[in-house]
């Protein structure tokens, strides 16, 4: 596969960016199941929310190139093979992770309406409805807004351009996997597929991985990417199960045990590596000292904003002093990472702990540098749950630059959820 | 083309390295010219010389492919349209550089045979005859070896591992040539035929350098490159034209004389940019010494061997001594070039001469550092006239690394010719 050559030949055509239902996180699945079962029918909203704001959405992609990118997601179904892998797979060691009931339902599915308005230089892009069939719109409509915004840049480059950024790109990459591959005892997977600069070129640094760290890639996020290339599907859950379940809450003695109840759900579903704690929706501190001694038996704990190593350490801190031997425990880092901040903590707390590393952004979209003004670096785009039954979400994160919500709203929750003052860190990607 | 997959493709096939009788360095086809002129009869005996040692050709390429090669090159002849660009294009400002009795020659000529055999760990590759046959062996048979070399470490590499190595290889010449963007009223032209990594790959190095300098790339010397890609053919005159008219020298007087017979000879045929003094076969300070006057009023000074600032501050004081003005000489600097000595030169002599660079093998051939053990760096391949009507030939070079002949003739070559303690430097590539 020539990727420069498949760009060059593809830039006038529409060429579907999002071909498979299950060219989504793993994860998606794992908490659509476990939605499917607990609150089928929640009415949620979920929104495009571009962090960035010097990065004109709206400027850069044709509104009806847009349309038909996600019109032609909302005609997609799951296909009889990718209903075999889902079936069949063993996931995490378990046959039939995914229930009859959910993959029937699944099979079914064709994603909700969205909604799309240009509002001045960016989009408004919102979803409503179920839960279960709204949380599925999140990473292929990231996957198409990066790839679009991608392909604009792209468009302007010619032949012999577009050759020379693949192969610097790859160079890169490669680069930096040579690096890895100086960390003993590695295990990384790929958790790129939201923010990746394009479909194929997510496939092909699963390659690199796959060709540089071996078994010490140990799978990508990615279902799609998982079965065409035999790989182990990567993940467990994320801040929208806390997120809802919070605004959901009747009062607040109800919301500062949402997060706790969500794990709850999730306990009695599922066991082993997918017990995976992610507990900075409201404040890791906070969240670690009032959480029930059920949770300190999970497998580990994921830390997705903050400062890492503190994080890392605060987690180390909360096992050991509920008599827990944290060298028997995971942590999995998940926020910022590239591969100088993956060696370091890796030396940092190798040995103390069981390590994993599920590297995003800056392994499928290291394009910094790489297009005059840097119109190809990634940006911070996400899509979130922003209500639910018509009450607004909040996160607080563990850095207040990822934190939202309604002011007031965030308030009620640093008051209950016992948050100080954080620190700010900046969000790269 | 994605030049990965094409090696891919064609690493189990013959795939004729060399195509095209013009897929050779245009100096070859003016000195062709001359020699089928003034000297057609001449005997001459043209040799392989591995001055890289450490590097086993007869253990990396097998005699049978390597007899392939050369007897697909005895295949070949001048095709209609070659021979129509040959004679209907402009070189160097003049109509009709070649004339038809030489095309006439030219169309019909087939190479002569070749004398291979294995000597250890090396091939002993000989060619004998007229001069203006045998001559025109040794860029093909440079650029054979060379790529039957690459061929040979290439093919123990898998796919993706190609595809990262002309990644690399791609990234690695594109930073070079952003670094030559900022040399101001840069003109550098590719010299790298001989010692290139492989065709494919002179091509795309080409290709980049037009992108990449504009009109600042000044044209290629490999005919077939300027006929596909409309660019200017360069080049002028070379070594062997000195060496075998000294061999032929019947005394010391006429030895003496040798080097600028020649040029008398290229004098007449030759005007404008076309009239480059090679001043280093027998000692650049000697030749320019007792150059007669007439070669003062030449264009330019191409320097070839030894430290190259020294030598271009040599040709400026030989010019200022004989009353021309430097500013309006050209210095071609040829030999041993990377982007640094390019830009450090440039920075040295600007606006003290005119100047055009000769890029060859590190233009070509850079893949230093991209391959196990390095097995893919270029190395340092001569095919040189060795012998005319039976005599020896000589080189001194401003260089003792890099002279050739017999001990006693470069004895008296030296005694000839005054040259007394040299610099020796070490020959890269």
């Amino acid at each position: 596969m020539d990727i420069a050559t498949r760009v060059w030949n593809h830039k006038w055509k529409i060429d579907p960016i999002v071909r498979s239902l299950i060219d989504t996180d793993f994860y998606k699945l794992l908490m659509c199941q476990s939605v499917f079962r607990k609150r089928p029918a929640t009415k949620v909203t979920f929104s495009l929310i571009n962090r960035s704001a010097h990065v004109p959405l709206a400027r850069l992609i044709d509104e009806g190139e847009l349309r038909e990118q996600l019109d032609h997601i909302r005609s997609l179904s799951l296909s009889r093979g990718e209903s075999t892998w889902l079936r069949g797979n063993t996931f995490y060691g378990k046959r039939q992770m995914f229930r009859s009931d959910f993959m029937e339902w699944f099979e079914g599915l064709r994603l909700p309406p969205y909604h799309l308005e240009r509002v001045g230089d960016q989009y408004e892009l919102t979803f409503e409805g179920a839960w279960p069939e709204v949380m599925l719109w999140e990473i292929p409509a990231l996957a198409v807004l990066m790839e679009l915004r991608g392909r604009a840049v792209l468009h302007d480059m010619g032949r012999f351009e577009l050759q020379v950024l693949y192969a610097r790109a790859m160079t890169k990459l490669w680069q930096k996997i040579e690096r890895l591959r100086e960390v003993p005892d590695l295990r990384i997977a790929d958790f790129g597929t939201r923010r990746r600069h394009s479909f194929l070129w997510q496939d092909w640094c699963v390659q690199a991985m796959i060709e540089g760290l071996g078994a010490r890639f140990t799978g990508t996020s990615n279902c799609l990417i998982a079965k065409n290339r035999d790989l182990e599907a990567i993940g467990t859950n994320a801040h929208e199960l806390p997120m809802v379940y919070a605004a959901l809450a009747a009062d607040d003695e109800a919301l500062a045990r949402a997060p706790y109840d969500v794990l709850a759900d999730w306990h009695e579903e599922h066991e082993g590596n997918l017990r995976i704690i992610l507990p900075d929706t409201y404040g890791t501190e906070g969240f670690l000292s009032r959480a029930p001694d059920w949770l300190v038996g999970w497998t580990g704990i994921r830390i997705d904003s903050g400062d890492p190593a503190k994080g890392a350490e605060a987690a180390i801190r909360w096992w050991r002093e509920r008599g827990e031997d944290p060298r028997e425990k995971l942590i999995i880092f998940s926020d910022g990472l590239d591969e100088e901040r993956i060696r370091s903590l890796a030396e940092q707390f190798s040995g103390r702990v069981r390590l994993s590393f599920g590297w995003g952004t800056l392994l499928t979209n290291d394009f910094r540098g790489l297009a005059p003004e840097d119109r190809l670096a990634p940006f911070s785009l996400v899509c979130k749950a922003v209500a639910a039954e018509g009450r607004p979400t909040v996160k607080l994160s563990d850095n207040p630059n990822k934190a939202m919500g309604p002011a007031d709203e965030i308030a009620r929750y640093k008051r209950v959820f016992g948050v100080g003052t954080q620190e700010r860190l900046a969000v790269e990607v």
